[in-house]
């Protein structure tokens, strides 16, 4: 018996979940290997970060996804690089794994301008762990303010800001803003929760540059209503441990949560190095238009780490989808013989929430906002989350939450 | 306009909760004081240890629970010790804190038969952070099995030992072998989870000691079904990083849970200290009739740490409420010109789950065990949840875990 077609999957995200999955009753061996033993449904990593939803709520084992599916194989393990010539991944800690064909899907992180000593006092939601880290700090700021006799420095804690206004900054601004002013403000004795101070600081000269300007102006509406001051065409300069800088004003915070300059996964520039394939300021590598490197039909790589030579496609999931999709129907296509044609992205629309009842959609030029925005958001996001449990979990957290302006997963755990 | 009568109650779980709770409408001005910001499920954190619940479907914010309670002050801290002279509280970090009344309910902890050193090897069941370990290491013990080569070392990954056959190392132990040869059966492609080898070693001659007999036959054999090997009568005489010693019996193995020799909280001993109250072999401060402290009337100690002079209950979560409640009620009393009897226990019954539909129950005198001791075991255990969005979410888990054979919250998370 002759061995099977090896793909080798790289990233357990949006993108490599949908190549494995288109890959399922394919003749080929698949391994997807990621450092996580699960599957992370991102947008949602800012509800974790702010106690709304718990973290078994939004992630899903890799494992249980593909159970059934006895030519794929999970391996939980970190790259270290590719060997393109060889054919193989090298992994940290594993022997190296071969392949024939490699589908490299690897995300994005977020890139501090240039300063990583900023990055020790900032917090993050984009893993789960960096969501639970922003949880813990943001609850304990209240719980410290309440301690607080010194009047300075009890307004530092309860001063947060948010960097970046795409989508994680914006919602982040919003659910920080409902925390304040909803969920805890009845909790303390001798603070006042709603008396916080919220800043959203972006660069640019409106909030969600990737929506049309009216929705950044109706965004920036429903986020003052939060209690959420919207600094826009300002830049960070400095973050401290216990100020952020903004052009050259000194803010006192204690809990900054960054959400700006996206940047490609490391992963794309091992690619680049072997490959001599372009990378832009943003990191992301250039590849063809079947998704695959110059000169390496046999290798992908697709998601928030990619650029077509032709267009820009934002860094959401539904890109990263589509091309983990068709990364795996050229697989099948040449397997068959077939040819596949290019790459074309469908856009389906876009979507933001800012808080209870308010959200944007952007959906091919229909543009909603506020309560059907919302609703509009809810429904797309319960449908795409893996798993029909975690679905009727999160439904009913969101419904409990709405009904109670509650947010039971609150929890201040310790690393 | 006098001060208020304060009281400061240490300790959120069950006895603390119960004696906050009973003080709602009482003219007293309440401080209650843990380390963590939740009330933690207690009897259920093996779930979560086991991937079958969220950290945040077993916990719920104490200043959420207190949130309408304007008499009620919840504050976390760490105690340092007690001034009982002074009547304060000594904290970590804050001021020192003054009552009229304190009430301690500092719970209980393992202790490791005087070897401290094992417990950097061993984990445990007990907080919800100690719980992640346990999940991370034990998942985590499988992926790496999935892995090796060598046949003796995956031999020794997929060797679980848990110490202690109470009800925490029982429901452990069934839970590991539900992982293993139910959820986890189909998951992997080159080991079989179902050839996993789990140990339960009990120093006593029976499991689940505070049963009858006849239940521990039971419980032994639905253990038995579940794959779990059962050795009563057997001491464990030293852990390390890779292998258990049983008597003079090493057994290789890199998952240890430790739920053997549970010791009153160190409160207690601060306690005695200053009054110079009887500590037990087990650290438990003995109490007088009222639960108060010899020479102390205005302090009361209760739940895991204390013992009465007479009899000595069990350290389960309704001694610990009833005698909370009993606490809050002599207070009321008190304020009121009123006697309160001395405290007496009402059993309502000792409960235990081994696993699916396994479980055993002694309700005065009434012995069920199987399917009808499950459900009595599920229902009583949904009621005592605290908030009704919890109690929801978790029937919602256990439903689709028991028609699906699933274990939806199985996450390895980094520390």
């Amino acid at each position: 018996m002759a061995v099977a077609h090896r793909v080798v999957v790289v990233g357990g995200g949006f993108g490599g979940l949908q190549a494995v999955a288109g890959l399922r009753r394919a003749a080929v061996d698949v391994t997807l290997v990621d450092r996580n033993n699960f599957h992370l449904f991102q947008p949602l990593t800012y509800q974790v970060a702010t106690g709304a939803l718990s973290p078994g709520e939004i992630a899903y084992p890799l494992r249980a996804i593909f159970t059934r599916d006895r030519n794929i194989n999970v391996l939980m393990a970190e790259v270290a690089d590719f060997d393109l010539a060889a054919h193989e991944v090298k992994l940290v800690g594993h022997d190296p794994l071969p392949y024939e064909t490699l589908v490299v899907a690897g995300g994005s992180t977020y890139a501090y301008f240039g300063h990583d000593e900023w990055r020790e006092h900032a917090a993050e939601v984009k893993s789960l762990e960096s969501a639970l880290v922003v949880r813990s700090r943001l609850l304990a700021a209240f719980e410290e303010a309440e301690e607080e006799m010194d009047e300075e420095r009890r307004a530092a804690l309860l001063t947060f800001v948010v960097v970046g206004a795409g989508p994680t900054g914006v919602e982040m601004a919003g659910q920080i803003g409902e925390l304040a002013n909803d969920t805890l403000a009845h909790d303390f004795r001798r603070i006042d929760p709603r008396s916080a101070r919220i800043l959203l600081v972006e660069a640019a000269d409106r909030v969600l540059t990737s929506f049309p300007p009216s929705l950044s102006t109706k965004a920036k509406h429903s986020l003052e209503r939060l209690g959420v001051t919207v600094l826009t065409g300002r830049t960070v300069t400095n973050v401290e441990a216990d100020a952020v800088t903004v052009d050259d004003e000194r803010i006192p915070s204690h809990t900054v949560v960054w959400a700006a300059g996206v940047t490609a996964s490391s992963l794309a520039s091992k690619l680049a190095a072997s490959t001599g394939a372009e990378q832009d300021r943003a990191g992301r590598i250039t590849v063809e238009p079947d998704l695959t490197l110059p000169s390496h039909p046999e290798v992908f790589a697709l998601g928030d780490m990619v650029r077509l030579r032709e267009t820009t496609l934002p860094g959401v999931a539904p890109v990263a989808m589509q091309q983990g999709r068709y990364a795996a129907r050229v697989v099948r296509d040449r397997l068959a013989g077939r040819e596949t044609p290019p790459f074309r992205y469908r856009d389906k629309g876009n979507l933001a929430t800012i808080g209870r009842a308010a959200a944007v959609a952007d959906i091919k030029g229909l543009r909603l906002s506020g309560f059907l925005a919302w609703v509009t958001w809810l429904t797309v996001h319960l449908f795409y989350l893996v798993g029909f449990q975690n679905r009727v979990l999160v439904f009913i957290r969101w419904s409990v939450s709405f009904l109670t302006h509650g947010r039971g997963a609150r929890l201040i755990t310790k690393r």
